[in-house]
C-alpha cells in the first residue's frame, strides 16, 4: 500500500481531514500550546486483524511532516485486547487533531480484515476462494479492497472500466447471452476476461459456447450449482454469489466452485475497536 | 438535504463515480447503444427505513441531466421486502453505469437509519435522546449524520471546529478540569457550548463549578451515573457514552441522562439491501 | 496558526500564487539566473500590529522548499516605520516571484490586526469585548478571523454551519420569536447556543422566555439598550451590532453589553504598508 | 464579466460558499421548510457605484439553478441610500443561505468601484489615467480589477506572467538598467512591452536608450518628474507611482504623466454598504 | 463518448480552457459586445477522418450553456478539403474564445483517427488487428484511445491498473518467466488476463507452460516470429510490437499474429487541419 | 523550468499519473517486493535534442520523495542513439510505475525541441526568428512552449489573456481594421502590444496608421510580402504565418520578416524515441 500513498491516497485523506476540521480543532488549540512534542499509544480494545497502518500513519504526517509511528505489529497481524500496537510521536496538537480521522480509517479497515478472515477460514480445505465485490463504501474502495486481501480474501474487478461482467439487464438489452458476449468481445480491449452471470443451466451452456471466460452462478440452489460445475468442466472459471450465508459457505466450498463473492465483507463488516491513550508530553 | 446537493454533496458523488469509472463502463457500452431511453425499478429486498433518496437521484443526474426519479416513498418511510420504492428513467447506459454508486450510498444511509431507529425505539418513554458521534466513515459524514436523524437520532457536533469537547488528554495537558474549561472559555468563540468528559464524581463537581455547559459521563457504572445526575441537578446537560450495549440502553434511559451517544450507529450499521431490477427500454 | 498551514491554508495560498503566475515570472526569470541563493529584508513602512508571519513564510516555502525566514518580531508585536521584521533566504527567483503574494497576505492581515487593536482599545475598562462577523472577504475568512484575534478582538461563529443566529427574516418565516427558537432547539445539534436578533424590548422578552442563550440587540438607541440589559439581567449573553461608530463604542461599553460586533474590522480595514528591500545574492 | 462566470469565477464562488457552509445553514434549515419559493430585496444603504451584479447573481444560481435576479441597476450605476437595486427570487432557504457570500462580493466590488471613481474624478481634464496594481486581495484579483474598470480606472498587467516590470532588485541583479532591458528583450515573448522602474534621471536616460516601452517614475518629487517627462518626450509611455496622496493627484495630472498607479484602490477601499431585506414567501 | 462527457471529460476540458484563458480573451472582449448571438462554420482544410465532435461541442457548452452545434458529419466520417462539417451557434464572444481549444482537441483526435486508418488499411485481408499502447500524450489518453477506435484500431489495456503486462525488467526482478507469471496469478484480480513480453523462443515456451494468456513477441525478426506463432498454436493470443514500420506491417499481417501494437498512432500522428470561418452575427 | 515545478507543473503531472494508475501498478506490485531500492538507465534510441529533464525527474519524485536522477546531459544537448542520458535511482516499484508517464513527457518535449531546431536552422543567416503558436496539445502548453525555446524557437503570446491578436473575425465584427485597433487600445491593459492580422496591403496600411505594434502577414505570396515589408519600413514588427512549408522558409527569411510562426512545431512534431533499460536492484 505504501507506494500509492502519495498518488491515490493522500487526496482522500486530505479530504477526510477537511471534513473533520473546518477551521481548527478549537478544544485542542485552547488547551495545548503550539510547538510541544508528545507521544501517544495505539491500543487494541478488541481481538482481530490489523489493516491500514500506513494509512493511519499518513494522517498524522499530512498534519505534521515530522510525525513518526513506531509500529509493534504489521498489517495482517492478529491482536488481542490491550495490545500496544504502535506509539505515535508528533506535535501534541497534531496527535489530538488527527486521532479521530486516523482511527476512523484504521478501525474500518481492520474490521473488514477481521471479518474477511472469519469468512475465509470456513473455506479452508476447499478449492474455493473468497472474493469481494464493488459494494464498497463510496470513496473508500482503495482502502476496503486492500483490507479484504489482508484478511485473506481476493479482489474481484476494481471498477466498471477494468472488468466485464454481463448481468441480466445487459443480456436482455443485447437480446441474449450469445449476443451480449459477442458484443463485449468486439467492443472491449482484448486484455479483458469476459464474465457472464447466469441464472440457469440453459444460459450457462450458451455462455460456455459463446466463449465466456468466467461464469457467475447467480442465486442457484446447491444441486443446480453442482450440475453447473459439472457442465463447465474446467472450460471456464466459476464464481457464485447472492446472499451467501455463513452456513452455506462450507457447503459451497465443497461443491468445487472456484470463487465465492460476498458483498458483506465491505458493506457490512463492523469496525475493530481501537483507541489512542496515554498522551505524554515529551 | 436537497439544498446542499449542489454545494457540498456533488463533489463527493463525483469522486465516487470516478472511483467506479476510470474510462467507461465497458460492459454496458458494449451491449447497449448510445441514446436509448430506459427505466428501471428500485426495490427493497429487506425491511427497514429508507434514507438518502436525494443522493440516490443525484448520482443519475450527474451522469445524465435528463434523468428523473419517480419516488413512491420518502426518506424516513418504512419499507418491506418487495416494495417498489422508485422508478428511475434515464439514458439506458446511465442507469446501468450509475446503479452501483447510487445503491452504495442509498443502502448505507438506509442501513444507518434502520439501525438508528431500532436503538432509538428502546429509549421511548425515557427523557434520553440518542446521539451520533464523529466515528463516521471518512468522506461519508454528511451522509451518515443525515441518516441518523432520519432514523430518529440526534446529531452531536459536526466536527472539531464547531464544538468543544474536553477529553482526558486535554485535561491532563491543561493541568486539570478547571484549567481546561478556563482555557476553552478564553480561546473559543463565545457561541460554543463547553462539554467536558468526566470519569468520576470529583471531576464532575469540578466541571460544574467551572461552568461546563454539557457533562459527558464516560464509562461509569449505573450507580455512579445515577449519583452524577443527582449532583448535576439540571445545572448542565448530561450525556453518557462508552460501549453502550442494547441491554444497558433502557436502563440508562431510566436514569434520566439527557443524551446517550453511540458510535456504532455510523461505524457498524449493516446496510439495508436494495436492488434495481426490470430495466425496460422505452 | 501553524498547525493548520498544511491542511486548510496551503490550498488557498497555492490558488493565490496561481492567480499571480500563469506560466512564470517573466521579468525575474529573464534577469536572474536559476539556482542562485539570495536574501531580502522585510521592512515596516507604517506603524501597526503584525499578523500573519506564518502565512507570509509559507508562500515562499510553497515555491521553494528550502526557503527560510528569520523573524525578528512575532504576530501581535507592534512595529514602527523602518523596523526590520524578518530576513527571507531562498532561491533568488523565488524571493521576487513570491514577494507580492506574500505581502498581499501579510499586509491585509496586519492591517486588520492594527485596526482591530485601535477599536478594542476604546473598550478597555468596560465589560464589553469586541467581536468580528461573517462580513469577511471571500476565501480570506481563516486569515481575517485570525488577524482579529491578534488585534485583541474575539471571533463570533465561523460560518453558517457552526452557530445559530436567528434574524428578522427567520423570525418572520417561523411566525414569531418563540416559534423560531423552538424550531432551532429541535433541529440543531444540542451543542449549539441559540442567538436571536431582537429589535425591541417585546421581542427581547419573548426570546428570553423561549430560552435564547445569546441576545443580539440590533440597531437600538442607547436608552433602549440600557433597558434591554436590565431586562436580560444575566439570563443571557448580550451582543450589540449595527453600524457601530467610533464615538458610540465607548458609550456602548459603559452600558454593560457583553459583546460588540463590528463588520468593518474585516471588510474595511486598510492594509498595513510593508515592503521587501535590499535583495542580496548570497 | 458574464462570459467568464462559468470558467474562472464559478470555482472561486464555490470555494467561498464552502467557506461559509461546512454542512448546512442550520438556522435557516431549522425555521424554513424545504421547497418554498420566496423573494427578497437588494437595497443600498450608502451612496456609491455598483459593481459585481453578475457575481452576486451567480452565488444564488450555484445554490439553486432556478434562482433569478431582476435588476433595476447595472454595473457602473450610481446609487443612493434606500434605492431598490434588485429583487432576487429563489428557494427561500437559498436566499438566506447565499445572502452573506453574495453581499461580501458585491459590497467589496462596489466599494472599490466607488473609491476608484472618487480618485479618477480628480484626474478629469488632465492627460493622466488612473491605474490599479497587483496589490489585490489574494483570490480576489479577477473581481477587484473588474471593479476598478467600472469605477473609471484602468488595469495594469494582470500578473507576473503577462507583463514585464523591471524593478530595483531586477536591475541590481542584472548589473544595470541596460543589461536588464537587454535580458528581458531576449527572454520574454516579443508581444510583451517592457516597463522599467527608474529612480532618477540617469536611470531614465539609460532606460530610454535601451528601448524601454514604458517608464515608471518611482517616488520622484514633482520637479524631477517634470524634468523626466520632458526628457521622455513621447519616446515612451510614462507611469508614476508611490504613495500617491489625494492632494498630489491633481498636481501629477497636470505634469502630463500618462498613467498614475494606485495600490490603495484594491487593497484599502472600504466596502459599499448594501443589504437584503423584506423576504417574502411566494 | 457522450456518456462520459460530464464525468471524466469535463474536468480536462475545463483545465484546458483555463490554460488558454487566465482572466479573459482581451481581444474578443474589446471588439465584440456582450450578449450578441452568432454562428460560425467548421470547415475541413485537409482530407481525413473526423473524431471528437462531442468534445469539440462540449468546449463551447462549458463556456455558454446555450451553445449548439449542427453537425453535418459524424465521428468516423471521411472529409475532404472545403467540406462544411458543422455550424456552431453561441454567444459571439464564446465562439471566438473557445475556438482554439475546441480545434486543438478536434484536430489532434482527427489526426490520430486519420493516421490509424491509414495503418489499419494495410492489415485488411490478414487476421491481424491494430492496437494502440500507453504511449499517449499526458492527460490526453481518454481522447486519444477513443480516436484510435474511430480510425479502426483497437485498444490495448487502458492503464497500469487494469492489465498485466510482464516485461523484461519484471522478469529479471522475479527471477524468470515462470516465477513472474506465478507471482501475477497470485497477486492480481482473477479477472485479469496475463500478458508476457518474450524475446526468444525459449522464453515463449516457458510463458506458454506457465499459463500466459497473451504473448507479446518483442523485436523478433520475421522468421522467429513465424516459428513463434507455430509454437503458440492457438494456446495464447499473440501480439507483436517494436518499431513496426509501414513496410513490415503487411508482412507481419501475413504471418498470422493476432495483434500488432503501434505507439506512433498516439504519440506521433500529425493533426488534421480544420478551421472555423465566416463568423456571422445573428 | 525548475522554479515552476511545484506551482504549475506538479498538478499536471499528478493528473497524468492518476490517468495511468487507477489503483496500483498490478504487474509491478505482483513481482517486485516493496521497499527495494534500484536504479535504471535512460538511453537515447534516436538522434535529437533533449528537453524536459526536470519534468522527467519530477514524475519519480512525486511517487517517491527519495528518488534521484543523475544526469549526463542537460536540456538543449544533442544526443545520439545509445547515449546514456541519466541514471534514475528510487524504490524499484517507483521506477517501473513511473516509467511510462516520465517518458511520455520527455519524449514529446524532446521531439518538439528536435523538430524546432531543424526548422530554426533554416533561418540561420536571416533576420527572421521562428515562433510557436497557441496550437498546442490541451493541458500540455507549459511543456510544449518550453520545448520550443530549447529547440531555438521563440514564444508568441502564452494565451488569450496576455496578448492581443486581431484576426479576420474580430475585424469584421468591429467594422474595420481601424475600429478594431481603437477598441483594443481602449479596452486592453496598456502593457499589451497590439497585433493585427492583415490579408492585403490595404489592410496593412490601415493597421499601420491606426498604430498597430505588430503586423501579421497572413497567407500572402512572396511578392506581396516583400511589398508589405517595404511599406512597414520598421514602423511595426512583422510576422508571417500560414502553412509555412520547409521550402518557403528560407525564402521568407530572406525577405526580412521579423518572425515566422509555425503551429506544426507543437501540434505535429513526432516524439524522440528514448527508453529506460537495465533495471538493477541495489
Amino acid at each position: 500500500m505504501n507506494e500509492l500513498i502519495k498518488l491515490n491516497i493522500d487526496p482522500l485523506i486530505q479530504l477526510a481531514l477537511q471534513e473533520d476540521i473546518t477551521s481548527e480543532d478549537i478544544t485542542t488549540n485552547a488547551v495545548i500550546a503550539a510547538g510541544v512534542k508528545a507521544e501517544v499509544d495505539l491500543i487494541a480494545k478488541e481481538a482481530g486483524i490489523i489493516a491500514g497502518l500506513a494509512v493511519y500513519q499518513r494522517v498524522f504526517e499530512l498534519l505534521d511532516e515530522t510525525a513518526t509511528v513506531e509500529k509493534f505489529v504489521s498489517d495482517g497481524d492478529t491482536v488481542k485486547p490491550g495490545d500496544l500496537l504502535a506509539i505515535v510521536a508528533a506535535d501534541a496538537r497534531t496527535l489530538l487533531t488527527g486521532e479521530r480521522t486516523a482511527l476512523n480509517y484504521l478501525q474500518r479497515m481492520s474490521g473488514i480484515a477481521t471479518h474477511t478472515q472469519k469468512v475465509a477460514k470456513q473455506l479452508i480445505g476447499t478449492r474455493s476462494r473468497l472474493l469481494d465485490t464493488r459494494k464498497t463504501t463510496p470513496n473508500m474502495r482503495i482502502f476496503e479492497k486492500y483490507a479484504v486481501t489482508i484478511g485473506g480474501g481476493y479482489n474481484h474487478r476494481y471498477n466498471l472500466s477494468d472488468g466485464i461482467l454481463i448481468k441480466d439487464n445487459h443480456i436482455n438489452a443485447a437480446g441474449g447471452v450469445k449476443e451480449a458476449i459477442a458484443a463485449t468481445k468486439k467492443y472491449a480491449p482484448f486484455v479483458r476476461k469476459i464474465e457472464v452471470e447466469v441464472e440457469n443451466l440453459e444460459m450457462l451452456k450458451e455462455a460456455l459456447e459463446a466463449g465466456a471466460d468466467i461464469i457467475m452462478l447467480d442465486n442457484m440452489d446447491v444441486d443446480t450449482m453442482k450440475a453447473a460445475i459439472k457442465i463447465v468442466a474446467g472450460r471456464a472459471v466459476t464464481e457464485c454469489s447472492g446472499n451467501i450465508t455463513q452456513e452455506r459457505l462450507k457447503e459451497l466450498g465443497d461443491i468445487g466452485v472456484d470463487f465465492i463473492s460476498c458483498g458483506a465483507l465491505t458493506h457490512s463488516s463492523p469496525i475493530l475497536d481501537l483507541s489512542m491513550k496515554n498522551l505524554r508530553i515529551l
